[in-house]
């Protein structure tokens, strides 16, 4: 699903500003190689098999990652970047309390729809499990991914906060707990149990609900249980 | 650290009430495995080696361990259960809120300092690379950590709330929003950036502080600000 989804974002950018021709090779081997790394590991799989599925010589692949790491890096770089620019896309300025709530309801729904994808979600075990052999790997999946989105959400919570929609005085750590309230639970039974525990719709409104809950609870201005 | 700490655990246990001689082989057993498997990963620990290290006959350990599979799924109950007893032993019943609060700070804090283990934090990197190939890995891994220490603090809440302590309705989801809220972005940085984001007390503090404050703003009973 995900693949799909990534390939028509690359042609919509293609259509609003035409890619020159590295910069199309490149894509194609990203996809490629992300395919490949998915399914046999970063191990288990070779620059030679990535140049043979994306169609291009050793010398491109080489011309564009010098190395295996590099082309690893690029594959999740480019995987959560989509995915957190998928998240942050949909946010609107809220006009008062009651659609701060709806805000943060609809951004919770987003964070569970993209994050909780297999194909993201097995890209973060694989790798999680070479985070102690390569270390830029994991920096580059939490940059890109939960660090990017909690600074994004900081940063509203904080314009939020100026315009006096929720009260708010550390905003890195208020999207830091945003945001573990919601993933927290789901992302580490995904990891661990390899299953979705929210995939039941009921459930998973139960778990939006309450975590938005908690969260007004704690910052919200003149916030009543009412507005949720 | 851990080790020397397990081992002393076992020291203690037996001190208790001496084992008999198969449960302290399979105890060795154990210890070795672990250290074998943090090492060497699964795949490239054997059972030969682990028969070596613990000084056993092959014929013992398989007695003990059909195969490496149950011998990990051994390894990841018997440190998860470990950290898990002493994470929940320290805690004590409030008389009032705010030694309710007094209690959650002392719950965060060992929740940090015993889940945030090297030993513990490998082994979980580990159990997560491996998860899609061995699920049993991964689920005894979830049961054993964080779903036996969310259960048991559900069933404190729940008592808490029926003394009024605290205004919980659902203790589950208020169990895992708490674990999340204090474990989410530390246990996922080690996960991925292989670094501890509360290595500097002044931070740990106001993480635990805040981390408590947004869960008795939702769920605190007679609860004000000034009891953090």
């Amino acid at each position: 699903m995900m693949q799909t989804e990534s390939r028509d974002a690359a042609a919509n950018d293609a259509a609003a500003e035409p890619l020159g021709r590295t910069e199309r090779k490149r894509l194609v081997i990203l996809e490629a190689a992300s395919d490949l790394f998915l399914r046999q590991g970063f191990l288990g799989a070779s620059m030679d098999e990535v140049a043979a599925l994306a169609s291009v010589s050793k010398q491109t692949l080489y011309k564009q990652f010098a190395n295996k790491e590099a082309l690893f890096v690029g594959v999740v770089q480019s995987m959560t970047g989509e995915a957190s620019s998928r998240v942050q896309a949909a946010m609107i300025e809220p006009g008062d309390p009651a659609q701060v709530s709806a805000q943060l309801h609809a951004h919770a729904y987003r964070l569970l729809d993209i994050v909780l994808t297999p194909r993201l979600l097995q890209l973060r075990r694989l790798v999680i499990g070479e985070a102690s052999r390569f270390p830029e790997l994991g920096r580059s999946l939490y940059d890109g991914g939960p660090g990017r989105s909690i600074a994004i959400l900081a940063a509203t919570f904080a314009r939020w906060a100026e315009r006096g929609l929720l009260n708010v005085e550390d905003p890195v750590m208020a999207a830091s707990q945003f945001n573990w309230l919601i993933m927290g639970e789901p992302i580490n039974q995904a990891m661990l149990r390899c299953d979705d525990p929210l995939s039941d719709a009921a459930m998973r409104t139960a778990h939006v609900v309450g975590g938005v809950r908690v969260f007004l609870a704690a910052y919200g201005a003149g916030w009543s249980e009412t507005d949720v």
